[in-house]
């Protein structure tokens, strides 16, 4: 009984899958010229209900059909191959484009459907390592999601006080790296002394793709727990020198790959520049989320006090309440920290995501906080250590191109004698300066 | 010395471009990934100070370099060929692609792109007859184009007397069809018993798409002088019961090709159905630009009363004042009219440019106006006649479709009849009924 | 010590508030005409710092300060008595004007200062009792407040989720009638099934001055939990039939006595029936906060049933958990409840105030609701009893005038019904029918 | 006949200005309390379609009606008489109130009726002359007016050509200075290197009340028509130093005696100086709208070169043309105008109109320039000279009180030079210095 009632769920979810597919195959016929509209609504309705096993079933339907004619491929590679000119490569490139593109450009004709395209990828994503031949869907989506979220049809909104609820509910949800955990933390974050940025597609005017948190300080601060106190007094913004960008969040899973984060942070320098012009500091307070992993790999935790290792294997007792760094550590740690930002590569490129993403936007490593980080999570990753990133705007350029083109960290004069003032023999890694 | 002064012309006219070029492929270089807005303004700056011959040389260089690299095509070609699976396939699709398309993409960054690349193509299509290998740029755009100017970004926005006068101007300089005189005219067109809708796209926020123009009548209007009047009293909105869709303009030959027409006149039904519950007739009054074409073909003249050959004969006269067309000639007239519109053919769809518009709409013919547009231009080109197409929501899918598969034209029995029950044989068409 | 101490406070509480004045009476200067904005704000800063004794002393100086002129009143006088015409009028309106009039004009110049005069007149009137002699203060602000806050400036908006937050929490804040428990139950109440809406002034444009709350239901609803619930599901707009004003708060108490209830309401009904043509019925579910009292007076207490006499002695106890009402007692409660609404007078008029807001604009008494607030509050108050008062638009005026003449309650067939059939002799009320 | 047909008009008149009074009556009595709006509207309309002599009737008829009672002013005044007290003070401040003032207050709940009460109040003032008993009215209405069009509730906005068509036509009627002749010239005087800025009042949201255009230019401009040239090429803003004010029009005569100008240009000074950091002069370009007049005056024509006094007599001819002013003649022309400024009074007040508002402001004559207007209206109003009056912000309220309490006028050492260097006795003036 439960294996027919079981296969009768099954057939269900197919004939769902299926339906949903041949309303996908309608939008491609003829009637959608002049019905596209209702077309697109509707199958984009059914796709909306589909869950579980009927999705599955819808996805891999979707992978499977919509392929380019390999038959037109054939013969366009022989027309172009026969004679390569403008006429024959224009074939070739409308014989191997995925109607795919055309069936989603028809679908986002639907009110919302920009989202749910968006959503639809991630979900695709989500399931791509048991599913590779879904490959395709991501592949298009990207494609033209690279063509639609150009920055140059990005909107940057300031959010504050004033912005709908329906926005603000959504940095509550998306915050990444210091959790929000309610309206009133979130309305401290919005207050005089802070700032918070966000690029807005105009077909998603309730959706951040990605926002920046900056609190606006005297001096470049150094300790983050200051910054994600809720009750704490508001700074007095004309005393302000300093922007601190102490959280950044790519809001949308579904537009992976589609880099904003370097737009953000240069057009807010810019904004709060000319906005502020008492604020000549720019940089960020960002964790070193590698930073203890790197400790405890090989070639490094030899290198280690015994005190210090002690200490990281106390850390790895899960649920034990993490003690104080002790602050006998202060040099030793501070010593690998800089040399694990300036040394540890992988490939040429930093170990640390957080340092590639900083230095590849052509900021440069300034300062190395001890304590700034003191809640377990900080401590666990990276023994309270977090980094000032500055973004100096008339360095910007040729930092980044040292970096990519080299490799080459742009950093502090102080963090370098950080790095380079250590007692013992240089940790390995895998480029020797 | 003119030789050499027009060869030093020449000679910074090709600097002025070959200058641009480099800039325009600095853009695809690894420093536009941080600088690339900075690289985009300059870009397009220098650009859009070509003229003339400069501007001539840049679009050549343009269509010559950015092309797909033949080796990396003929590779993947090899690999598809070997085995065409989902890899091989994607690689093919990515080698094929124009690298102007990345190009546009990120000029797009910088601030009014958007517009100017739109201009781009009404350069590059002003000059194709003469310039065919400038086809790659105008299919690269209009690729693009396809894709920005998607249906789902689109906003439908009323346009009236609140609108700001930067796009008022607009109407103004592009209206095509009944010629806007000046603020004046243009006012008398937005007052209470008037509408007009265009479509925007967010990164063009003053510049309109598309635009229509809505007089609300009481009964179908069958003739257009009574709209132009600028000094014409405003009636009475409440009593009202149809919309006429008098002046349809397409503003952007940049976007040639890229349709908004249908949606913007069935989007304009729907929102005029709804806030005035009042109007249930939904239709055009639209010229017969090819009529008198027409009749004066071969097949078609020969067929003619010797009255109406020789009134179609004193229009020939260029400058000559037109005379009204005698009354005497309306029966013959009106049956030649709706011959034309049913059965005027060429290869299956309709001779006449709007009657393809319309019926490709799902409208269907719904009457001919006698002495509709008596303007000088209106007798030229049609004898006075004009067409009421009417939108009936429930039949335009079924219009359409029969229209496009079959060629079928609808239209209402009244025109049906004026059409048979004509007393000379049928003029020749290419298609018999 | 004490003593001196005391009297230092006391002296620089003297002083600030002597200050203020001071900077008031500036204002009324010559040199306020050029530097009139600089002025007020200085002298609204300077007054918005005052706190405690200095504030106390500032209002008293303030309501002796600034008094008409006697002398100047005095010659009016003899003037107008000599020859009471138009210049001697004028002269005799303008000598008895308090010239705190002009000074709040003044002082309104300045930014965020129409919030701060109400404020102020707030904090008059919570000292009005012990401090009768600041009532020229209140009533001057009052007489300001009905120019400025006339109905015709007043903008009615709709708040939802998409309105800011710094309204958002207003609501939160202010909500008088059924407590806003926090961000996720405001978020219930402004959801798809329901309404809210507020009077704004465009000087104060976070600040609601009234706001009310609606659920658009199937059917007259007649308990309020349901509606109060913030995880009940969303109803279907589409089914709905009637909008229930389930609450309604002024927010300002310096705006006392500036009524907008009436406005609200009706512009509601007539908003509400514009946009969704389905909404038929439009009720209030209002508490009857006197019920309980009434019932408990000499005159009506003695005619209680022993049951309900033991139940009503039972609510009395402070702390206790209240019991759920016995049903038995449903007919006799429902009996005096409408005997309340309809007969319990005071002077003429009801002695509810709640009654006496809705019939006042209208309203008529629709339908008595058993167990409709279950809560402590509702039990303690009124027995659990709500009422909805129906706004039938054709029968507003009718009604109000039979209500404000004569004293007349309009009320539904079956309200009279229950009311009449009262079992025992009917209660004493002012007013015999 | 043609009596009995006048009497019958007049009598239509009659009654038509007799029912549009009763439903102003109707207004102060109860019923308006819950149908306010709807007889607010009724009589509103009613009023609106008086015309002629029903509008002169109605006029007559509201001065009548509507004043306060004289029984209950007698009974305030013994009151207060005997006692003089809060309570009494108040009563007295109630009873002499008009009732019109209620009135009004009334009728402004219908929408736009703010706008049709200062239209009233403009076709009062305009018969003032022959109707001096119609004063009341313009009394009570300038009352209310100062309190609703306090400056507090007036916003600042920026006029371009993003404006409303429906705010730019009122630029065009409403300019009183220098003609806007049409919809071209407007455009010009919006460009990059012009500024317009109007206040508004929320509830006239197309209505300027008054408005100022700016030219930002470099250096302190002197000629006029220059700035008029609705040809001349925009100048490069970023090079501008100097915002000069061309022209400041009050736009509505309803609100006469309410005075916005010295507001406005202190708070467009603010905002310009904020926005463009190198504007470090702001001055007017303003016309000497009584110089001509004064030098044909007695006691100066005397003093005047036989040239100038045949040049004068020349422009007395209206219709002919008029002749250059002979440069020989600038000497003695600009001494004149000098002395004009500096000593031409009338009762301690300057004689000319315009340097009465500008020094009233707190701004001090800075440069007379020759040939400033040459236009017709120029020359005739004042030989062609124009005055730049210089607004220093550090400067206004020191000059504002020299001004309004001495008489003292601000003027640049260089005017004040040109004034002392007479060749001739100093021209006779109210006021020696």
């Amino acid at each position: 009984m439960a294996g027919r009632s079981g296969g009768t769920a099954t057939t269900t979810a197919t004939k769902d899958a299926k339906k949903t597919i041949d309303m996908f195959l309608a939008l491609l016929s003829e009637r959608a010229e002049v019905s596209g509209r209702r077309l697109a609504v509707d199958a984009l309705g059914t796709y909306s209900r589909l869950q579980g096993e009927a999705l599955e079933h819808f996805l891999d339907l979707l992978a499977g059909t919509f392929a380019p004619d390999e038959r037109r491929i054939g013969g366009a590679i022989d027309a172009y191959r026969a004679q390569p000119d403008d006429a024959t490569l224009a074939e070739l490139q409308m014989a191997v484009e995925s109607p795919r593109l055309e069936l989603f450009r028809r679908l986002n004709v639907a009110p919302m459907a920009t989202g749910a395209l968006i959503d639809l990828r991630r979900k695709v994503r989500d399931t791509l390592k048991e599913h590779p031949d879904r490959s395709g869907i991501d592949r298009d989506l990207a494609h033209l999601f690279r063509s639609w979220f150009n920055r140059g049809f990005l909107v940057l909104r300031q959010i504050d006080w004033h912005s709908p609820a329906a926005v603000l509910e959504k940095l509550i949800a998306y915050e990444a790296v210091h959790q929000i955990r309610d309206w009133h933390d979130l309305r401290r974050r919005l207050q005089e002394d802070r700032r918070c940025y966000a690029f807005f597609h105009p077909a998603l005017p309730d959706e951040p793709l990605i926002f920046v948190e900056v609190a606006l300080t005297r001096g470049m601060t150094g300790r983050v727990q200051p910054l994600l106190d809720a009750d704490a007094p508001v700074g007095d913004v004309r005393q302000a020198n300093a922007a601190i960008f102490y959280s950044i969040t790519n809001c949308q899973a579904g537009l992976h790959g589609i880099s904003f984060g370097n737009s953000l942070i240069k057009q807010v320098v810019e904004d709060v520049g000319r906005d502020l012009p008492g604020i000549r500091i720019f940089a960020s307070l960002s964790p070193m989320p590698g930073f203890c992993r790197w400790l405890k790999s090989e070639s490094t935790s030899s290198q280690l006090s015994p005190g210090l290792r002690q200490y990281l294997q106390a850390l790895e007792a899960p649920d034990a309440a993490v003690a104080a760094i002790p602050s006998g550590l202060k040099p030793e740690v501070l010593n690998l920290g800089a040399r694990y930002l300036l040394f540890a590569k992988d490939q040429r490129r930093p170990v640390d995501s957080v340092a590639r993403f900083h230095l590849a936007n052509g900021a440069r490593a300034e300062r190395l906080n001890w304590m700034a980080d003191a809640s377990d999570q900080g401590l666990r990753q990276s023994l309270g250590l977090m980094v000032n990133y500055r973004y100096i705007v008339a360095d910007l350029e040729r930092n980044h191109e040292a970096f990519v083109r080299d490799g080459r960290i742009a950093a502090s004069r102080q963090l370098q004698m950080i790095a380079a003032t250590a007692a013992r023999r240089p940790v390995a890694t895998d480029d020797r300066i």
